[in-house]
C-alpha cells in the first residue's frame, strides 16, 4: 500500500513502556496547544522566569542560572561541555554505559584531553573511587551520568562534588533519564552543572533540555563571554578567555537572553517552553518525594513480577534506576520479534538495548505519567502472553499477581 | 502584585504582526497535541519520511537529504556551517544585515577564515558582484541570507550557485525568514545547503529547523563521518577528514539517524516533528505559488497603507521581502512607547529593530497564517490610532482605505 505523505496525522495510541520517550501527560499536550506570544512580550518573559523558578525546585537548587536549552537532552549536554571546556583541558569521565561514552565523545570534540575509567555494564562506581581519581587527576571537569538507561544503573553521587571542589574542578551531571524519578540534589551534592530532558520522568516530549549552573561554574563560563556580532552593545565587556566554539550552545550568551538584559539570541521555542513549564508544574504539584516513591514502587512491582514469571533481572539491583528495569531475554527467544508482537498485538512498546546488550536485554520503563499501576500490570500481562506465544514456558499468571501484591 | 510561577498557563490572545514568531496555525497546534510514538515505531519513522518528502517540495528540490534539525532556526545554520567548515577554510559572506553578521560569527567560531563584503542596510547585492568575488576568492563556502528581517531585504540569488560550483565551492542559504513567503528554488539556483525555521511563513512555532543538502555537499560532509562512541557498528567506515566539532550538529550522524540505517543519535523531538510536518502539509495544500502571491499582495497593501498615512517605508522596495515591511518611526514619536500601546490597547505586536535601526524603524510582518487581509487592515487601523494618541498628525482613515483598495 502506498503511503501518502500528505495524509492527516493520526498516530495510533501506544503505551510507551520503554526507556523513553514515554507518554506525554495530556496536560502538557494541552499547554503546547496554547497560542504563541512574541518572545519579548512581558507575559512570555514572565513564563520564562516562571520556568526558571520551577526548575530550581525540580533540581533542588538555589542556582540563579536555571533555564532550558532549545534542543533535545544531548543539546543540554553539549551546551555545558562546549561552554566550559577549552582545548587541552582535562575532563574525567567515570563511564558505566552508553551515555558515558557520549560524554567522552562530546568532550573530545570540544578538544578535551579525556581520561575515563570504566565499570562493567550493569554496575556502578563506588563514589570514593571517583573521589580518589579526582584528587590525583585534578581535572577541570568531571562529567558523569546519574541514571544511564542503557544499563538501567543509577550512580550514587554523594561526595563527588566535594572532591571536585577540593581539586579546583567542576562537576557536571547528566540527569536526562533520572530527573523526576530518582532523587537528585544539585546544591547538597555540590553539582556545578546539571542537565536533563523532558521525555523521561518529566512526562513531556523530547525537545527542551532543563539546565542548572552553579555560580562558580557561571563565573568560569563568563570569562569566555563574547557578544554576538551585529547586536554587541557599545559598553560590552568581553571575557579574557577564548570564545566558545558554538554560538547556539554558548551559555554566556544564553544567560544574556534569559537574564535581565534580554539580549536577543535564538527565538525561544515557545511551545516547548510551555511544555517544559507544565512538566515542572505537574511534578511539583505532585511533590518530588511522592513522585520518587511512585517510581520506586513501580520498580519494586516490576522486579517482583519479572522474577515471579521466571525471568532474570539485568544488573546490580541495589543501584537500579527507579524508572527502568532490565529483563534478560530468555534463551531461545528472539527479543525483537517479541517486542514487535508486544507493539502489534498489545499496542505496548518496551525497549531493546544498545552495544554489548543488543538483543540480550529488554528495557521496561515506567516513567512519569506512564508510571502507573495499571500500565505496569497490563505490560507484564502482555509480556507473559507474548512469551507464551513465542513458545517460552512461562509461569502463567504469576507475574501480574506478584506485581499486584507488591503494590498492595 | 506577586506572580505565582505555578499559575496555570493562560497566554493572552495576541495578533503577532512583527518579524516573527507569528501566530501558529491552529492546525499545527492540533498536530502538536497528538500523542507520542516511540522513536523507532514504524509509524513514527514513516512520519519522519513524510516530513522529508514534504520539505523537498517546499524547498523545490529533489535532494534526498532533506529533513529537520531539532532546534530553532540558528541550530540549522550552525549544523550546516560546523559540518562543512574545517579550521582554516575560507568562507565568504555577502552581508546586508544582522543575520549576515550571524553567519560570520558562526563561521568564525567554526575556525573559518571569513571574508565578507557589506552593503548598506536596506539594500542588497547585485548577484553579479557576488559571482565576481567568488571567482576571485574561490571560497570553500559562500554563506548568505535570502531574506534578512533586520532590514526587510530579500537578496536575489540567481547565478550565485553557478559561480560557486565553477569555483569548486558550496553555496549555503539561510532562508529562515523567507521560506514559504518568497520564492526559493534550491535545485534551479544550485543551492547546496539551505535551512529555515517554522516560525515565519510556515506558521509554526520556533524549535525545528528544516534543512536540505545537495548530493555534492553530502559527499563532502561524509568525508568527516565518524560514528558515535558506544554505538559504532563493527563494520563502520570512518571518513578521512577531521571529525566535526559538534556531536549534536554532526550532519553525517544525523543522516545515519534519518536514513535507512536509523542509527540512534538524539531522540527526535516528536511534537516538533508533528508541527514541522503539519506546517509543510498546510503550505503545500494551499500551493507554494498561491502562498507567495498572498504574501506579495499583503506587502503591496502594507506599502499602500503606510504611504497613504504619510509614513515612510524603509529600504529599497524593489528588493523588499514579501512578508515584512519596514516603517520609519516618524520624528518626535517614541517607537517603543507606540509599540507598547499597540500591544496593550489593541493586542497587536509589531516589531522593533536591531543595531543601526534600533528605535528608528518598526517592522510590520504579515506571515503565514497571520498573513490575512483582516489582520493587515486591523493593524494599520491600530497603528493610525496609536500615532494619533501619541500626538502625531496622521492622515486619518487613509491607511486602511488605501490598503483595502490595494486588496481589491
Amino acid at each position: 500500500m502506498t503511503h501518502d505523505p500528505m495524509a492527516e496525522l493520526n498516530p495510533p495510541p501506544r503505551l510507551l513502556m520503554g526507556p523513553g520517550p514515554v507518554n506525554v501527560d495530556p496536560r502538557v499536550l494541552r499547554a503546547m496547544s496554547m497560542p504563541l506570544l512574541g518572545q519579548f512580550d512581558p507575559v512570555f518573559t514572565r513564563y520564562m522566569n516562571d520556568t526558571m523558578a520551577l526548575y530550581r525546585r525540580v533540581f533542588k537548587t538555589k542556582n540563579r542560572w536555571t533555564f532550558v536549552i532549545d534542543g533535545t537532552a544531548r543539546a543540554g549536554i553539549e551546551a555545558v561541555i562546549v561552554s566550559i571546556v577549552e582545548p587541552g583541558d582535562v575532563v574525567y569521565v567515570p563511564n558505566f554505559g552508553r551515555f558515558g561514552h557520549l560524554l567522552i565523545e562530546i568532550a573530545e570534540r570540544a578538544g578535551a584531553k579525556v581520561v575515563s575509567d570504566e565499570r562493567p555494564w550493569g554496575t556502578v562506581f563506588d563514589p570514593a573511587d571517583i573521589a580518589k581519581r579526582i584528587k590525583a587527576l585534578r581535572p577541570k571537569l568531571v562529567a558523569m551520568v546519574q541514571g544511564d538507561t542503557s544499563t538501567t544503573m543509577c550512580q550514587p553521587l554523594e561526595g563527588i562534588g566535594k572532591a571536585c571542589r577540593a581539586a579546583g574542578g567542576f562537576l557536571y551531571v547528566d540527569a536526562t533519564a533520572s530527573l523526576g524519578g530518582n532523587d537528585l540534589r544539585v546544591d547538597e551534592w555540590q553539582i556545578d552543572a546539571c542537565t536533563a530532558g523532558l521525555q523521561k520522568c518529566l512526562s513531556g516530549p523530547p525537545g527542551s533540555a532543563p539546565i542548572t549552573l552553579s555560580d562558580r561554574f557561571v563565573e568560569a563560563v563568563n570569562k569566555r563571554k563574547h557578544f554576538e556580532r551585529g547586536i554587541r552593545p557599545d559598553d560590552a565587556k568581553e571575557g579574557a578567555r577564548p570564545r566558545i566554539a558554538s554560538n547556539y550552545f554558548d551559555l554566556a550568551m544564553l544567560m544574556h537572553y534569559w537574564g535581565e538584559m534580554r539580549l536577543n539570541h535564538h527565538t525561544e521555542a515557545a511551545s516547548m517552553l510551555y511544555a517544559a513549564r507544565e512538566c515542572a508544574r505537574i511534578l511539583l504539584a505532585e511533590g518530588l518525594e511522592t513522585a520518587f516513591a511512585r517510581h520506586a514502587q513501580a520498580s519494586r512491582a516490576a522486579l517482583a513480577g519479572i522474577e515471579a514469571m521466571g525471568l532474570e533481572v539485568y544488573g546490580d539491583r541495589r543501584h537500579k534506576m527507579a524508572n527502568v528495569t532490565g529483563i534478560v531475554v530468555p534463551r531461545g527467544i528472539d527479543g525483537d520479534a517479541a517486542r514487535a508482537m508486544m507493539l502489534k498485538d498489545f499496542g505496548i512498546e518496551i525497549g531493546t538495548s544498545f552495544g554489548p546488550l543488543k538483543g540480550k536485554v529488554w528495557r521496561l520503563g515506567a516513567m512519569g505519567y506512564a508510571c502507573r499501576k495499571e500500565n505496569l500490570l497490563l505490560t507484564l500481562g502482555a509480556l507473559e502472553a507474548t512469551l507464551r506465544a513465542q513458545g517460552y514456558k512461562i509461569k502463567s499468571g504469576r507475574g501480574v499477581d506478584a506485581a499486584l501484591a507488591a503494590y498492595r
